[in-house]
């Protein structure tokens, strides 16, 4: 059955039901294919349809087989698409597959992998291994590797590669695309390409675009783009994609302190740290250390070390909470009937606070709010907290005077405590709003990271508020 | 200056302090030009200037203007520049200038304008802003805006665009290159093309590599892929964005339910749902309805909005847990030394949820976990929370005899009720993340947004969970 029937065929059965996803379909299909080819053993078959795989879906395919398999089915695969599934796989696999392959083999990959891809997997790998594969790259990409390597994490160096197409500013466009087809093959991109100076200073760039729409003989020099938007290798991942989603870029010219082009980044790297980006934010958003690798390849352990340092030092922080609560034990033991809201009072001021932290921490991680913002995003807040508060403040009073008092005649529940509780409602959510988007922004002024002051740390310095609100309140208003 | 030399001294400059940004510093000192050369009333160099500058970059120059201001300026632009700045303001500016341009000038920038970008721009202005648009605009693009806007939100339709390139199966790549000069002036992409059928059934991609590589004389059917990675008008945009991140693609192509092209999704317009998802889901876990808007330009009201429905269900939520003390008041009465554990105990439980919670909730969302793993992922946190629960309740133990017992010698706390302590912790801790990675995957198995299950929701489950274990423990320990 040839693609388009196949495609036709499952678009005919999904017009039938509803909200499910056509490619989805077509690629468990291809997999199923795979997987009984190499159960009948037909070797030519499954080495054909690999070939008329994509990249993705053969590494999907081979992370299911057995390790044994798993090398055995790679070592069918052409050079070319070894290398680009093998930048697919995770590097456990990348381990057990560089230790099944002959030297020659590996080296073969090597060749064909791009450079920011080798330089991933290098991160990962244990030494003896690493050892291996310097041992057989070739001289000069043993020094590419060993330069990348020294960037920092998460730098725009970090995350760069060296497979870019570089033009001359006195070459004319058929020449351009002359020398496009020449060194192209290998080259992560050829639709962005980079005007160099003899000593390798970044001059321009021009777009196979460019190229297409210019005349034949025009000079690079009159149709490049000198006004280049670029970044420099110690710039953080974190702006550069930025600058790819303002500018809707494809690729971005990476330059050393003297203006000489190093690398680019190009596009799909960009999209796995936004990716890699948002997932961070969100784990320290919730006390967890981040960690690279998806959570179901990570060891009990592994997760145990991220996570427990946080809970022991929020355990510790919530203890003053417990102290705040016993300097009042005696004014409770009086009054027990204020026990009874302290769970919704410190829920209530910790949501409060949450809501205007995470809203305030992205807004910072997407340029929108900076910190000479602060006045404005505080008086907003302060305006924002004294609507809720309002609200939560009547809406709990209705609560307490008809569920508590009338309805289950809770004599001590008296208009006077529904009156603390309100107020303290009021002031709580004010100050836990306020605190919530002071916080982040404070820390963002001294260099740390602002997701650390999400929901965890604002509630539990909230809670400790709304506890120190509530009993000042009760002590004035209720005489004890 | 010429840019170049403009670039070597920031980039000079840099050198000295570390940590700053180059190309930020190159858009400020742009835009600041444009400002003096406005101040100063010099247009023709304004002009120039503006010509020179990006389209993003520009934007962020109007937006910083008065309205008055902002009109004018955007009138010395280009057809072409006024509509690539058009499409990168916001809806309130858009709108400004709609208003007061001539019908002749928005004509004119409806013509150049993306499909998608004028979709977009039709949703957020008022009606009778739409109407004025709807009657400029010619028939055929009035009928693709109106088909266009009938698209699910959050659907492959509704971020598509019109605007591609397609090839029919006979052509050779010299004619292929040929449309792509005479058509692809205004396509949104010319790098990857599209080849249909005379009814316009997609039959195979081919990309500007693959024609650059190829011989003159090739016919695409022989050089095109038919094996195409596509979606449907109807599938969710967060499933089409993580298509792109899977098979790095620039663009992917967008048919009905029977195979008929019709739109293209652009890697750009991919970066930008990516982001707003993010930003969806972190407002989601923090108990906030997400908006479309950026925080600085959302109302206190409209803020007020998304947040107060939220705070309101949790605190009726929270007081079930307020009940849960009420009915053990006696208890607490008589030992009123347990109250000050109470805080730390239901911060500690509701921080061990969210960990789990968050976790499960980002992987359920790159897809790396599905609801058939529920077994598996609740024997990992099992583990994970047997190890962390023994550990705090260690630490619990003893921060308890250390510094309540022997250092401030509160009589009142005994090994017994260390022990209460620390047995409850360890329960609620294993309680917490079951219940955090549970929940998670039971809302996404009802389709409902998994997002929902973060910590407010986890927080108060948990504070009941937690009262409950420790009152029945603190009861058979301590027998009252």
């Amino acid at each position: 059955m040839s693609e388009l029937d196949e495609r036709e065929e499952v678009l005919e059965e999904l017009s039938e039901e509803e909200d499910s996803f056509a490619y989805e379909a077509l690629r468990d299909s291809r997999i199923e294919e795979l997987t009984e080819l190499l159960e009948q053993k037909k070797m030519k078959p499954l080495q054909k349809l690999l070939e008329e795989t994509e990249e993705f879906e053969v590494a999907a395919f081979l992370t299911e087989l057995p390790e044994q398999q798993m090398a055995m089915v790679f070592r069918m695969l052409s050079k070319e698409q070894a290398a680009a599934v093998f930048a697919e796989l995770d590097s456990q696999e990348q381990e057990y597959i560089i230790n099944s392959i002959t030297d020659t083999e590996l080296g073969g990959i090597l060749d064909e992998l791009y450079l920011d891809d080798t330089v991933d997997m290098m991160e990962e790998l244990p030494a003896n291994v690493v050892k291996r594969v310097m041992r057989i790259a070739t001289p000069q990409t043993r020094a590419l590797i060993n330069q990348y390597l020294r960037y920092p994490e998460n730098s725009a160096g970090s995350i760069m590669t060296a497979e870019y197409i570089d033009l001359k500013k006195y070459m004319n466009v058929r020449e351009s695309f002359a020398r496009i087809r020449r060194i192209g093959a290998d080259k992560e991109t050829v639709y962005t390409c980079f005007v160099t100076s003899a000593d390798r200073k970044l001059e321009g760039i021009v777009t196979v675009r460019d190229l297409i729409m210019a005349d034949e003989d025009a000079v690079i020099a009159d149709i490049m783009d000198d006004h280049v938007i670029f970044c420099t290798t110690t710039d953080d991942q974190e702006d550069v994609s930025g600058m790819f989603s303002d500018y809707d870029l494809l690729a971005i010219p990476v330059v050393d302190r003297e203006n000489r082009l190093v690398g680019i980044v190009t596009v799909d790297d960009v999209m796995d740290v936004m990716e890699q980006e948002a997932t961070e934010d969100m784990e320290i958003m919730a006390a967890i250390t981040p960690s690279d690798r998806p959570y179901m390849k990570t060891g009990v352990f592994e997760i145990w070390k991220n996570r427990i340092p946080w809970l022991l030092l929020l355990m510790v922080s919530a203890t003053f909470t417990g102290m705040i609560l016993t300097s009042f034990e005696d004014a409770l033991a009086v009054q027990v009937v204020l026990t009874a809201f302290i769970p919704m009072l410190m829920d209530t001021g910790g949501n409060s606070g949450s809501q205007a932290s995470v809203t305030v921490i992205r807004s910072l991680s997407l340029g929108d709010v900076e910190f000479s913002d602060l006045g404005r995003v505080i008086w907003k807040e302060i305006r924002v907290s004294v609507l809720c508060g309002a609200t939560l403040a009547a809406a709990t009073f209705g609560k307490i005077m008809l569920v508590d008092y009338l309805i289950m005649g809770n004599e001590k529940v008296t208009v006077l405590v529904a009156a603390v509780v309100c107020l303290t409602m009021f002031l709580t959510v004010v100050c836990a709003k306020v605190v919530g988007c002071t916080l982040p922004m404070l820390a963002d002024k001294l260099k740390l990271d602002p997701a650390v002051m999400a929901s965890p740390f604002i509630t539990t310095i909230v809670d400790a508020i709304s506890l120190l609100i509530y009993f000042t309140i009760a002590k004035t208003l209720l005489h004890f």
